[in-house]
């Protein structure tokens, strides 16, 4: 295991009704700014519980933040921010609003010239606002860790950026607000989770039990419930709570601690959202076979551990096994409705060509946390793709 | 699974030579009193490493922590604290010494006329000096959680009390330090970390898939690095790391979120150590196997699951399965070193009977949070364990 430090200080208050406990979490002389995208929770009743909640706060709000948040929205927010003097930021949404409500946080108390530089840059954070999170949709992690993902529309650049002072000081996890999300949207989560987890499991060994069993924990559970949710015709509570947990847990950090991570398919994945506006989830779905296969020797250890870990392989040679492996996984995506072909999105060579391009401007020759994916190695994986 | 609340910000520094990383982790201009028990930190090195780190920091000293650390004991370093306005708490230790820092540091902080309330009344703690941990057996999970265990010697009363005041701010733990410890104590701390995850995980279902393959994944860790830890001639870095972060992760609350937790077999085996001395390790080796077969119908859900998950039993009936995982859990214990029989300690019926009036006269009349363990149980138990 390697040497790691460990820090979440995030509050979870997770379960039914929770959202009512909003009041007990924020300062009461706060004057908050409540962020979130497109109105749906103004339909399932999430927005009326968290102004009942907050019915002795001062709070204003704004809203529109899109899928794939943009830089430019967010930084309208931070305009209002610094006008009103907000000191503290609830996040309503799901990954996308949170991840820009941390932009947000960040940028607003930014000293340097352009707050672009944060994302663009690595420029560091040195303050940011506090931040409190409602969850709507379980998928990204983001309600528990302190990384973001904002997209420039003008240059169709998505950048990431992390810092311990833009984790939530809570983040409330209430499974009943998932009941009103469309099944494409909530599958899309459960995919995902998967793929968070893969990232920083399916590498190379460094002899870490207690890590690896979480992971493979939460993969059995993503695939038992993500089928579930899938048949289930009416929302089941515990299913969604589960779910819900298993998204949380697969990017808190805490499967990630002492271990080689990767993130390479969310790198490539993530040209997929810029360019042709992809679910990311979706892109992860399309990438994550292609690049299993290309890597197939070099993480045979970690693929075979999957194999029968995962998905009960024994049979067979160590090849046969790792196939059957990368097989069963694209199936699970597939059977959740995930298209992972590129053609059945109908992109074709000349988005592969230009990933490519976009990769070599920005001097990236080699990809993820282990460098062991070339830019000929990406150009393969997503022909094996089309 | 049920509603629940989760909050952990304890830092963890995890691996070789982190205990040089406390001079970053202590504020600089806080006076500190470095707590230790009877001075083994000084053969080993591990107190050169902390003087070396605290070089510039102003620091005293207080040693004597015992094992099962008494309430009488912890009251000297209150008065110690007081005079010397003592500003951080720096507990180099096992479970006894974090656990006496914990009671030091509420009860320097108390304003009611008798800390001793804090353990036997429920007294609230409403404030605490600040704590870190450099740890050096791991076993109790106490470098992560925000509870503590004290024994008055008067009165031969052991005594729990948690808050979240008390929680470190942050823990070192490098696994190097357990090199010199005695492999009786490695062993005991990896039975005790056991039965912290049994005591979370073999009660009752609710539908909570995640938190209960984490708990496996524990004790499946514990059973293989355990067993190493015994063969192994000289310490192995890769097996004590693996021990010491299976124990940090067995209590520190994040398996026991929304899952029935039990605890009676510890509020049981503590006795053994108030009136005997027993390490508590061995006190728990005796007492769960017992209430197992007592409680083996009311919980034969979750003992059905530890059977296949934990040891792969999936022969016989449902009772033999759940007679055969009881019997590997108490042969994994013996395997271990552990004498699990009171007559092994020379223990007999006449302490049964002191420890059945002593509940009685506490007016606890069933034991543990899921109440299923009456005092005629406790004597059933205990005397199967003869």
């Amino acid at each position: 295991m390697n040497n790691f430090d460990f820090y979440n200080p995030v509050k979870i208050a997770f379960g039914k009704g929770k959202i009512s406990e909003i009041n007990k979490l924020i300062p009461a002389n706060a004057k908050i700014l409540m962020l979130y995208g497109g109105g749906s929770i103004k339909k399932n009743g999430i927005y009326k519980q968290a102004v009942n909640a907050l019915e002795n706060h001062d709070f204003i709000e704004f809203s529109g933040i899109e899928p794939n948040p943009r830089y430019e929205t967010a930084m309208k927010a931070v305009e209002l921010v610094k006008k009103e003097k907000i000191d503290f930021l609830l996040a309503v949404g799901g990954g996308s609003v949170i991840d820009a409500t941390k932009f947000i946080a960040a940028a607003a108390k930014y000293e340097g010239d352009d707050p672009w530089d944060i994302l663009a840059n690595y420029a560091k954070v040195t303050d940011a606002l506090p931040i409190g999170t409602i969850l709507t949709l379980p998928a990204t992690g983001s309600e528990m860790n302190g990384n973001s993902v904002l997209t420039k529309a003008a240059t169709k650049e998505k950048l990431a950026f992390g810092s311990p002072l833009v984790l939530p000081k809570f983040s409330i996890l209430d499974p009943e607000v998932t009941y009103s999300l469309p099944k494409r949207q909530l599958i899309n989560g459960v995919i995902d989770a998967y793929v968070h987890v893969i990232e920083q499991y399916l590498t190379y060994p460094v002899n870490s039990p207690v890590q690896d069993r979480f992971a493979e924990g939460i993969l059995l559970t993503l695939i038992e419930e993500g089928k579930k949710a899938l048949q289930n015709e009416q929302a089941d509570y515990e299913n969604r709570a589960n779910i819900m947990w298993a998204a949380t847990m697969a990017l808190n950090g805490l499967i990630g601690v002492g271990v080689k991570t990767d993130w390479a398919t969310h790198t490539i994945g993530h040209e997929f959202t810029a360019l042709h506006g992809l679910d990311h989830a979706i892109t992860l779905a399309i990438v994550l076979p292609g690049l299993l296969t290309k890597l197939k020797e070099k993480r045979s250890e970690k693929l075979l551990q999957y194999a029968s870990r995962v998905w009960g392989i024994y049979e067979g040679s160590d090849e046969e096994k790792i196939q059957k492996a990368i097989e069963k996984t694209d199936a699970f995506f597939r059977e959740l409705g995930a298209k992972t072909l590129l053609s059945e999105h109908e992109i074709g060579k000349e988005t592969i060509q230009e990933i490519i391009s976009r990769f070599e401007n920005r001097k990236m020759a080699k990809l993820g946390m282990q460098q062991d994916v070339s830019l000929a190695d990406v150009q393969e994986i997503l022909e094996s793709r089309m």
